[in-house]
């Protein structure tokens, strides 16, 4: 059992953590921190978490996290270096900490070069969980019911303190799976912020179109789900693109190359190649739906 | 009162209009063509319709027609040329034409040249609604209840059969909208077509990847949304894309374009100005939904 459970950033993310652990009687108390006055006040009051921290000021975050014997760093990638930078001060050998960002590779990077070295008792993580709505209000003790939850170890990383983490997020619903951080933001580039990216184009470019208004009053369910992703917060999508960056560019790349063979196919007319490209397409989203948990589709 | 009904194409839009037709008492009868004998045969089972002919049946088509004073041809938007040939021989001035095709210009452009002229008593129409499903056994009485539908009068068509085709379709749930079919195209290339390709491109494109059950494995629900019109009919997708390619083609190529923008913002870590994109991106998607008809988001 978790003595003192310190979550930083109390929102969506974090608030579902901390309820999720309350819920099962994983922890004793639950420290929170978020740098949003009106969230913190929301935590408190729903009863998320028992004693709020202001991250937005210096100090803060250290205070939380002293006698703490769990850390979860909660708040957008963007947010990870000043964090672990106040965490500095505080940081204590016999804690466990992880975190929940969508990029793997820069939060490791930031922690190494703030702490000087990446220590053996933080386990980077990422839970796959929706992310459009946000704040402590959204926050939900079953968000990670059935959802999966990478963790990238290091090396380095302490196999006691992984396995403590794995068990968290197993009591909590989740299927944790492992890969390094590297293979992770390969993967996630292309199943996640390549779509983002694509979602955000699109809705961009026919945003500014002077029949806007049209568009968008005559497009369907399909258009709707399409654009969801657009929805999307753009301080943590920019955020996420700027550090992931390196594994995205190749691949809006390869997409523009893709787009313009497809167009090709249509401009010249090609029929069958056309129903085959878009037979083999469909076959592939069936396989994604073959093996991803089920869901009403 | 529709005294005799003729639907062309039993599948899941042909065949709601048929159940809503009915459920609504505003037919005595109806008779359904389908070239598929298995769902022609589950049509006349379930009671969609009263009397089936086989569509794949030269002759077929015209004699099903033969009496109707209503035909409404719902098949895909590529057998709509030899459909209308096959109605050709049968064409009543005194009955009421539409269809329901996805693609405007093209099917008024093959009525034209298979009848030499586009018959004043023929409503070229587009319901928006959902098409992932197929056959008879998906049709549904309430599938158009507060849908859009598009109706593309030439100036030629009769005002009087124009408002029959209306009140049709309000009779039976629908918001109906009407516009040229040059303006039709241009609208659902960019709300609709659009994100069909690229759906299918993207999905395409990962599918081929050596790891690509690993990427479809991590998938969550953004990626299931975001790709969900990739699993439409790719025969039905490929008569689309080429029909209307004229109006896709250049929203494909902006799409690249603004695609190479973006990563260009990416690439430099322009922070501020990506996280601009990002916003009016967001904001031009909540335009969209505030004035959508309301769903569950």
């Amino acid at each position: 059992m978790i003595d003192r459970l310190c979550v930083i950033g109390v929102g969506l993310i974090g608030g579902s953590i901390a309820k999720a652990a309350r819920g099962l009687a994983l922890c004793r108390e639950i420290v929170g921190v978020d740098a949003d006055g009106g969230n913190l006040a929301e935590a408190l009051e729903l009863g998320v978490i028992d004693l709020g921290f202001d991250g937005g000021q210096p100090g803060e975050i250290a205070k939380a996290a002293q006698g703490a014997d769990w850390v979860v760093v909660a708040t957008p990638v963007g947010a990870l270096r000043r964090v672990f930078e106040e965490l500095r001060p505080a940081w204590s050998a016999r804690a466990v900490y992880t975190d929940v960002g969508s990029t793997k590779q820069s939060v490791v990077r930031a922690v190494g070069q703030v702490l000087g070295t990446v220590p053996a008792n933080f386990v980077p993580g990422h839970p796959i969980a929706g992310a459009e709505r946000s704040g402590v209000a959204a926050a939900d003790a079953g968000l990670y019911r059935d959802k999966r939850v990478i963790l990238t170890p290091l090396p380095e990383t302490d196999g006691a303190v992984l396995r403590q983490v794995e068990a968290f997020w197993a009591a909590i619903g989740a299927k944790v799976s492992l890969m390094t951080p590297a293979h992770h933001d390969e993967v996630f580039a292309a199943t996640s912020h390549l779509p983002h990216v694509l979602a955000y184009a699109l809705v961009h470019m026919l945003g500014r179109k002077d029949e806007q208004q049209e568009i968008f009053q005559y497009a369907g369910a399909g258009f709707r789900d399409f654009t969801r992703i657009a929805s999307s917060n753009p301080r943590m999508w920019k955020d996420i693109c700027l550090l992931n960056r390196r594994q995205i560019l190749p691949l809006v790349e390869q997409l523009r190359l893709e787009l313009g063979e497809l167009a090709a196919l249509m401009d010249e007319g090609s029929a069958e190649p056309l129903l085959a490209y878009f037979t083999e397409a469909r076959d592939a989203r069936q396989r994604f739906l073959a093996q991803s948990t089920p869901e009403p589709e």
